[in-house]
């Protein structure tokens, strides 16, 4: 039979996030290329607890179906962090939980994007927002983005388009590139947002995981209407569970219970209670902080070692988060580089899926987050003898 | 700020779930507008068990990231229980796993639905469909249904239409009538569909919940290629840990892929592995036969409520399932029927949203799933006060 898909198909990119996770399930392959939290960071005795917990208390309600918004303890957990740590005024009616952050991108480009309005990303922005914002066919504009964050100008010239459904950006700890937009540059970006009406959608899936702890300020504190918010709980305690969150104002909000109702009725009702459980009969904190001061080491050590063995590759130098951006020097590929790294049994991520407007052929990410520091020496040892057997474009 | 939403949201009708969903949650009132599987029959302490096996034996692979296809032993389980309970040649490659089947209604039409196509639904037909459909702006053709299935003529015309993406029906134990296709007219619907290269999009959410055991046969044993089908544990194990599939054609997983990878990456890895090692360590079909013998003699009670208190009404007398439809005299008007029901404390739900080209305003929907036989008893009582209240039109 001959199947006839809808238009949209047309528009979207090969996806690389499967090839990833068939990558990381590989024993004989270091991974730097995936984006998996540390397995052995998983409190699984905590969430065990929670568990056991949430059955004997409460099981028949977590079983049921229940709201599309979202458990309300939790809702009111998230607002209470966005409140203590970040100074922002939320309110659980302004939270709605989903399945992961990932959903959030789905179900805002189905809110605001229509084919052929333009969505603004950063360069290099996130293949995963690429991939889900392409089924709406929007068109994509992208602006650069360097230590301080968005290039301004561009990002300026880029609010003035007609037709602009939204700007997507990470400014905690980028993916893929690892970098952070200082608080001027925040500033700058809200204030242009307002002058221009813009929606600037931020996701901080990684905010928590500063090294320093410290909590940086949102694009949203400085144009609370602009703002549209994600977070998630992936990287912080349990990809498996599928608990992310988007933080909108009302206006957004109501609408997004009804896409969001379409799209798959509520939130594990399961998930949500444990999350819930686990948060608040668990020190969070010291779990967050042990997290961090991991994911610090390995960020170090790939740094040096980047640094020793590769000296004429740039990298960025995260302050936080799981991954960095390492650039070849002129003419090298870096899909020929990952052809080269399979073959040495270590994986990298080649940049260009990340270039919504192409380019990106010299670049590539690199994930300090599983691996662990044996690995991670290692895998750098081959990915030097990938590097140096690879040839020129 | 004035936001600009997409113009797809203008295409969607009001949702009536949620207002559902809260009716229920009021102890005041006596629910049959719902659809919620009956909470004391949920085996928590059965899932509870699974769920602490899990975390003992696997809990790091169920809080971590998974693969988009879902958990492969549990896609081998749905696919050999359609080898042997349907005679359906079923494989795990053919089956994923999504968030109930809610999702795929959402997915299915992305795969397929171009805004102006035609999705073809039955008359009445399901409400959480006809919205999930309605964000891909398709134009809705129905063909009525009776004790028979849908009007094989009015079938017919339909599948000849150019641009049809698919037909969605349930040919078991209906939502909202709780009707079924005979065998003959699944034979003929799967002829028609094979001669025009139709899709059959058969919710089979209820197939287990048929009241004498027995295995329909689906349209798609009679047309392979042009079936597409969606199942649940929703109604059969536990709604909360949203675990639905999908069971399609190869070249359609593969861009169904696609699609679910963008929408949240994959399925909830701690309920698919919960689900898989109850259903596999417990007396699933003892519980199924539980849940079918108080599910049965609901119906039975509310069928013989109806006749005796409201003679003037017609009624569906289901096989199966957890539906049942109602038309009222000429004249009367089930929206309403549904205020006076309130202010009575019964609900009841009416049949206008089932019908996507309008219609229905003599019907409503029963479901006699979640209320016990003390509360059918009253419940039923206070729906005769309301009728009786309830004026003309």
């Amino acid at each position: 039979m001959n199947y006839q898909f809808a238009r949209r198909l047309d528009a979207a990119p090969e996806s690389f996030l499967d090839q990833l996770f068939a990558i990381s399930r590989d024993p004989k392959i270091i991974s730097f290329a995936g984006g998996l939290p540390m397995t052995s960071l998983i409190d699984v005795a905590g969430i065990r607890d929670a568990a056991a917990a949430v059955f004997a208390e409460e099981g028949e309600t977590a079983l049921q179906y229940t709201t599309t918004d979202g458990y309300l303890p939790l809702r009111e957990f998230i607002a209470e962090r966005y409140r203590s740590r970040l100074g922002l005024p939320a309110t659980a009616d302004e939270i709605r939980i989903t399945n992961g952050s990932q959903q959030c991108l789905d179900l805002i480009a189905k809110l605001f994007v229509d084919p052929c309005t333009v969505v603004g990303m950063e360069r290099p922005g996130y293949l995963g927002a690429i991939e889900a914002f392409s089924y709406y066919q929007p068109r994509f504009k992208t602006v650069p983005v360097t230590e301080e964050g968005p290039d301004i100008d561009a990002f300026h010239t880029l609010c003035q388009e007609d037709n602009l459904a939204f700007f997507y950006g990470i400014p905690n700890f980028q993916n893929p590139s690892g970098m952070s937009y200082t608080e001027t540059r925040r500033k700058e970006c809200a204030e242009c947002c307002r002058e221009t009406n813009t929606i600037f959608y931020e996701d901080d899936a990684f905010g928590e995981l500063a090294f320093d702890g410290r909590p940086r300020i949102p694009v949203k504190a400085f144009a609370p209407e602009c703002g549209v918010m994600s977070g998630s709980f992936s990287k912080t305690v349990s990809p498996g569970m599928r608990i992310g969150w988007i933080y909108a104002p009302a206006q957004v909000i109501e609408k997004f219970d009804a896409v969001r109702q379409a799209a798959d009725l509520h939130p594990n009702a399961l998930s949500q209670a444990v999350m819930y459980r686990y948060l608040t009969t668990h020190d969070y904190e010291g779990h967050l902080e042990r997290v961090r001061r991991v994911y610090q080491k390995n960020c170090n050590q790939m740094c040096d070692l980047l640094d020793d063995l590769l000296p004429d590759v740039i990298h960025t130098t995260p302050e936080g988060g799981m991954f960095m951006l390492a650039t070849m020097p002129e003419g090298k590929d870096s899909m020929a580089l990952f052809h080269a790294c399979l073959k040495e049994c270590v994986a990298v991520l080649p940049g260009v899926p990340f270039y919504a407007e192409g380019g990106g052929y010299d670049t590539f990410r690199l994930n300090f987050s599983t691996a662990n520091e044996t690995e991670i020496e290692e895998g750098m040892a081959r990915l030097k003898r990938a590097y140096c057997l690879c040839g020129k474009k």
